[in-house]
């Protein structure tokens, strides 16, 4: 934190780029290769300023016109004194900037130290500052929203009247511990119930927003399941393709093996790498078949690919393990390769198909369930698919001010402490002591402050930063 | 010009993104969508502050948290009322606030229409508006250094100076066309030729720059000539991949066909595309030793690949042809594939070889010449050849205040200008009358004007700006 330092703030190209140099040595390194055109020198001016002038860094050479914006400490993004220096975007004064500044004395940025160093000066807490990486990887309107929603501070506030109850609980459950010896009789058991439901009712709210702070942030899970050769990587390639792929920059947000990320209407679809079914021996490969039923489980759409020239006792023995797994999920039966087929055939699968996906549909509860012929090679009904896609997908609008959870290391740490108070509550069910029951209480405290970064190790902080982009 | 432009400024992509605004409604406009955090409106602020606060673009619901940079006309790049808006790099938001600000009236910025503004408004002539464009795709610190003294004015000073020397001239001209009915007899023809002179020789000299400045700008031309299949192509793989290829941003600056540009000890470097000579029926074909010789022209430096199992007569053939174009400019002549053919095969036509060299160098006096072998695919002795390109280029240091031509425009407008200098100066020689000889005189002072842009046309004024890049 004694450290001055630096780091290119824009992505190199386009007109101009911005080196934003943090540190209380900044108006020293920075002055040292900067004469304003006029005026006062760098030191004199005050906070909120932009100053015109040259950039020197081998004598008296000019190495490019620039200008500076200053910002003093603690009215800086950091808190500390700040300088962005604003210059023409060739590689090679950026670099040599770059290496002046260095040679003064600073340091070159990590990636999200900028961040790190307003999250460590009080300027933001930890969620709000996790949002900047959000807001700076938004690329939608829904997930643009989640960002500045929280990074205007609602998550946090949330969390802060939870933790507000969750200490007003430590208080009486210790004012009960103060008077254990002496025997009296609690009435507050109750009250202490009542309160620890309230906490848990709002926790698993914030926690189950996750599914769809989720979604929209990484996309709704769809898998694509079928034999090989029925046509998954066409049809992939045919989505994809037409509707122009978006691969999101945030990294260590999902955890699954993507195929493709697209947008759809303002919706983000991901497409989740599922094994393709193969047959041997008459038999389905098994190994196929269990990835495929782990990665149907994580989806929350299933399109299920068949080939019209298929066998019926196969595709039944699929159906069988399959449709189970599908329930409570969208699901779409599409019989594959329409244009390469007689019509009678087609039409014989899809009627036996219709048969099988009604049979099943009956007990299975699907909301949304259909079948129809498409090719994806020549792009047959697949407009029907995309209907059928943003139909299911059916994410709530989010509005100004909703709180919703987007975050994984967020939601571990809510349902550990849902877990912690899940605990409590049984335990003052069952009638356990008071000093027993305050250590889950305890837990629970601990692990919504780590949301807010209060209680949060050098490693944690580390890898939260480790996923921001340098310069920022 | 009366219409309020906008554009992203950076690169999308990094932390944060710069979009500036830039006409006499910037205010206006940027007002409508900006709230303060604190203290006055946009409106009542000084040039040269920097503003901390939210843009709301739709009704009160926050987009972004941004810094605004403030400039009021004529202190700004463009001599406009100037804003610009450094907020978080997401696409979405950049997307966001540039439809903001259109909504309200600004125009999207075409290519260049910030610096063209600065150019109209009397901020830059245009030698120097040029250089920014030059600035900004700047690589190395020779081409860095050419656009920043073009910047900062040396070229135009030098043309000014000129300038004023043809004036005089003129002036001296038309005192002559005043007596002529007279009968004057005028003792200062011999004057008006010694300044012609002196104009012709500053003229021929910084023509005479545009080698120099064209090869630090767009690399030094390097024909690698050859028969087919003697591995052209595996060599110049084998340079670029292993220097990593750069290719040039500027468009329009050079009018040959690239095949790569590699940088080697700070010199660049730039392959040009020659046609392989192809046997047929034991002729060496017609179209392509033209198109090759035609290449062998542009380029300063000739690389000629021999397969050492050829015929030599065909060699001989070939070299009669090639050699005598290599006059003055460096040749080297490389034994290719000396991994893939018995050494005897190989020593024989490396002492064939020699002694062709040697007598073709006697009367070629090149500067430069040699011959040894290399394997292209292996590449075995490249970093001799690595040597023997940067030994060649040999282009001269540049200094602080150097002017160099680097600009195929100006190039083309000193050219007509020398030419129309030469025809003065033999009018004057010859004793034509003034009337006819300040006609050439004002055509000269027309074309000095052009570079800088005092008689520019819409159209070429166009031309320039389109290969800026969009922001600047």
């Amino acid at each position: 934190m004694s450290e001055t330092i630096c780091a290119l703030a824009t992505s190199q190209g386009g007109a101009l780029n911005v080196i934003r140099v943090s540190g209380s040595s900044a108006f020293e390194i920075v002055s040292g290769i900067f004469v304003p055109k006029r005026g006062m020198s760098l030191e004199e001016r005050r906070s909120h300023t932009a100053v015109f002038g040259d950039i020197c860094t081998d004598g008296n050479e000019v190495l490019d016109e620039v200008l500076l914006t200053i910002m003093r400490a603690p009215h800086s993004y950091t808190g500390e004194d700040t300088i962005e220096i604003s210059c023409h975007a060739s590689p090679y004064i950026t670099q040599q900037i770059l290496l002046a500044l260095l040679d003064r004395g600073a340091r070159q940025a990590a990636p999200g130290e900028f961040t790190m160093r307003a999250f460590l000066n009080g300027k933001m807490d930890l969620s709000r500052a996790e949002a900047v990486a959000d807001l700076i990887a938004s690329a939608s309107k829904a997930s643009h929203r989640l960002a500045i929603n929280q990074l205007k501070g609602g998550f946090s506030n949330e969390l802060g009247a939870l933790r507000d109850k969750l200490l007003q609980l430590v208080s009486l459950m210790e004012l009960e511990l103060d008077f254990s010896e002496e025997d009296v009789e609690f009435a507050n058991r109750g009250e202490l119930l009542e309160l620890c439901g309230e906490v848990e009712t709002v926790m698993s709210r914030l926690a189950s927003s996750f599914s769809v702070g989720n979604a929209v942030k990484n996309g709704v899970p769809v898998a694509i399941v079928g034999e090989t050769n029925t046509g998954k990587s066409t049809l992939l390639n045919a989505l994809l393709h037409e509707e122009r792929a978006i691969v999101s920059d945030i990294c260590g947000t999902t955890r699954d093996t993507v195929e493709g990320v697209m947008n759809l209407s303002g919706v983000t679809f991901r497409f989740i790498d599922t094994a393709g079914l193969r047959e041997t021996h008459d038999v389905i490969e098994r190994i196929g078949i269990e990835r495929t039923l782990e990665q149907l489980k994580k989806s929350s759409i299933a399109l299920w690919l068949i080939d019209p020239t298929a066998d019926y006792g196969q595709i039944e023995e699929i159906a069988a393990k399959l449709l189970p797994v599908c329930r409570g999920k969208k699901l779409a039966v599409l019989v594959n390769k329409c244009d390469a087929v007689d019509p009678i055939t087609l039409s014989r699968m899809m009627e036996w198909g219709k048969a099988m996906v009604e049979r099943y549909g009956q007990d299975a509860e699907w909301e949304n369930r259909d079948l129809w012929a498409i090719s994806a090679r020549q792009g047959t009904n697949l407009d029907k698919l995309e209907e059928f896609l943003v139909r299911s997908a059916a994410l709530p609008a989010i509005s100004t001010g909703d709180v919703v959870v987007t975050n994984v290391r967020h939601y571990e740490a809510l349902v550990r402490a849902l877990d912690n108070i899940r605990e409590v509550k049984q335990g003052l069910a069952d009638g356990i002591s008071g000093d027993l029951v305050s250590e889950p209480l305890r837990a629970a405290i601990r692990n919504l402050s780590e949301i807010v970064g209060e209680v949060t190790s050098d490693e944690v902080l580390g890898n939260i930063f480790a996923n921001f982009c340098i310069g920022k």
